[in-house]
């Protein structure tokens, strides 16, 4: 009976983008994990349930951090004042490498698993390293601690160090072994494939995981467009395409299971390549200006009606934290406002609240908001210690929860059950 | 003998705008709430005193936040998708209003002294509201709760709501009335004259209040270039004067005891007013982008040798955490560089390390870092449960420090004394 109860606070969910709904000292009634309804009165039939009293604190959706990289999780905070490419080369494949260590791997997978759920995150798209074995590990260790998703092995066989360099056999046949290992194992966390970014991986291995990705009919998580240097880059290597996104498109890598990061420099065509395509962007602002990287035309995006997700993208970001990460797109939009003369708008708070919740949702096969029959992923925020003006609205509830929540102030996690 | 000891840990300190010093397992002496030493080893005469063993933890100094409004507390994280004139009437002056009630003030006082001990901040230069008994009983809650600095009760007299607008006789009788009363009852905290900013001050009350400053022998806070619109209005009402800093100067309003804040739209020459006149300027980069005012030129500020604080500016800025401020102001930093093709140069981690402590301890007298004689201001992190990789750098660990802690990290807190 863990997943079948009554949440009883402020509800607060995003439905729509440009939309929340609210419904004070309400209740959400969850049978078997799922949402069954909301109420703002509580039905006589579920008096006998199990009630989970919160009143007077806010009941929201719980976070989606649709790109972030496990294995960088020790160095977070660190090295952050490099331009990518260095950044990559300097820390990051170092930090990677060492999870060639399978027991060091589960001891720091076992502290961001709990680290994910102490800031409200239960739904992930996630890159592990290279290695088999610590990437099944990382998926042990998340569903373990009740968070779901999905997880890849990450592919890589050129342009990296020798000791994170994968050969092409031998990248897919682990890839092979990876997948059969994790449909096999888990239930909640599965598998994606996972190349790196292109100028990490051959034209052979790119067009071997498209054939992967089409017969196991798996999702595809990658990077695309992040950096001024790194998109000339590409297209010195792949002089057959004229565009970045053709780089996955012409390997079958593009299409509407493909959740490719950052888009800083997707101009109009390419961003019009991926609403045909039906892929998705995950927007890490946090990352993209820790690496100077510059800030993606998030309000074009969402007017483009692209497919937009966000990220944290730990450890470029260096906030676990998709509240923050919210709070960081609403700041980085006005940031490109204004360098725009205004000529490309803002996003709101609740617009924020969609991106970090409901939207990745939509990416994992539900409806957005609490939907009737969604699983039913929740975070109950107490923010009764700051001393409320008189009145306050639900779209001011929720910009204070995005801009001044702490792991705190979360006191309870839902993912079906509480956490 | 609660202000004499030791304490043990890993001591990072700030003796210059580039450089941190970095103790290993070190002790730092303290003798009278001062700063007697800093040793690798403790040396044997100080073996008999009381140790504070922080050994694995990083000590650092503890933050000053150099502009703030402390009545704005109550709307944290609200309404900042407005631009600042139009915020200022929508919320600001509304949520000020309240502060009529000095019992209302006293809770709210209370609660924000307590969690500004929370997140490390010992120091302050801040704002109250335009009434007198409601500012005595702010600095009689940050006394209370060991924080020291300077408060100002403000001056306003036009281009305001009633509710909130003085008469220019008594905005100076009440000031006086603050400025006597405040020098009776605080040993700590200390009166500032407080224009709240040139729009909202007549030629006449500015003018009195520079009498009042030089008389009083004290010092001086304001807002300066903000935002486009309230520059250009500055200039319309007050036709005597070719620049923002003028309206301070010709009043006797601008000189070595005076901090304004932002100056995010200050040109060459107004920066060389303020290098020239000791001005100092407080960066509160976190507002400047909650309310799309823009990035202050910080670099150039920093090169130029201006003198240059941190400010939360809460309810601009949403964040109270001066670590949160300073990474705000390396990211801002980024992007006012990213915005000029580099021609701006970024600012490092330690850097703004620097800006959030030694450079207001300037401010208030002392010197920078823990440098022998200071009052010993310095804040405990712990920092263990992150896996770090095998080596990590004093400005790595700082970096992290600034993006990563949240107030349940930080394990000590101390203002001369353990708070």
């Amino acid at each position: 009976m863990t997943d079948t109860y009554i949440v009883h606070g402020d509800i607060i969910h995003a439905p729509a983008l440009d939309a929340i709904e609210h419904i004070p000292d309400g209740y959400v009634a969850v049978r078997g994990g799922r949402v069954a309804g909301i109420y703002g009165e509580l039905p006589a039939e579920y008096a006998h349930m199990p009630l989970h009293d919160y009143r007077g604190r806010l009941v929201t959706q719980a976070l989606c951090d649709m790109h972030l990289h496990a294995p960088q999780y020790p160095m977070l905070g660190m090295g952050i004042d490099l331009p990518l490419l260095e950044w990559l080369n300097t820390y990051t494949f170092a930090t990677e490498a060492r999870f060639d260590d399978v027991e060091y791997a589960r001891r720091v997978y076992d502290a961001l698993a709990a680290k994910l759920v102490s800031v409200g995150t239960t739904r992930v798209c996630m890159f592990s390293s290279v290695h088999t074995d610590s990437t099944l590990a990382l998926m042990q260790a998340l569903e373990d601690a009740g968070i779901s998703g999905y997880v890849g092995k990450v592919n890589m066989d050129r342009n990296c160090p020798l000791s994170i360099r994968e050969d092409t056999e031998r990248s897919i046949a682990e890839t092979e072994r990876f997948i059969d290992e994790a449909l096999k194992r888990f239930k909640r966390v599965r598998p994606i494939i996972t190349p790196r970014f292109t100028p990490a991986c051959s034209d052979d291995l790119m067009t071997r995981l498209g054939e992967l990705a089409r017969a196991s009919a798996l999702p595809i998580q990658s990077h695309m467009s992040e950096n001024a240097d790194e998109c000339a880059w590409v297209l010195e290597l792949c002089p057959d395409c004229s565009a970045y996104w053709e780089t996955y498109h012409k390997r079958g890598l593009f299409g509407e299971k493909t959740i490719v990061a950052h888009c800083v420099f997707s101009d109009e065509a390419e961003r019009a390549a991926i609403a045909r395509c039906g892929a998705w962007v995950a927007h890490c602002p946090d990352s993209n200006v820790n690496l100077c990287s510059g800030v993606a035309p998030l309000r074009k995006m969402l007017d483009e009606r692209l497919n937009v997700v966000l990220g944290s993208d730990i450890a470029g970001g260096a906030q676990l934290s998709m509240l923050q990460v919210a709070a960081m797109a609403v700041k980085s939009a006005k940031l490109r406002s204004i360098a725009t003369g205004g000529a490309e708008g803002c996003i709101s708070a609740t617009e924020a609240l969609y991106l970090a919740t409901s939207a990745g949702q939509v990416f994992f096969g539900e409806q957005p908001g609490f939907a009737q029959g969604n699983e039913f992923h929740a975070i109950v925020i107490d923010d009764r210690a700051l001393q409320a003006p008189p009145s306050m609205s639900p779209s001011d509830r929720i910009g204070r929860a995005l801009y001044t929540t702490e792991s705190a102030d979360i006191e309870a996690v839902y993912a079906c059950r509480k956490l």
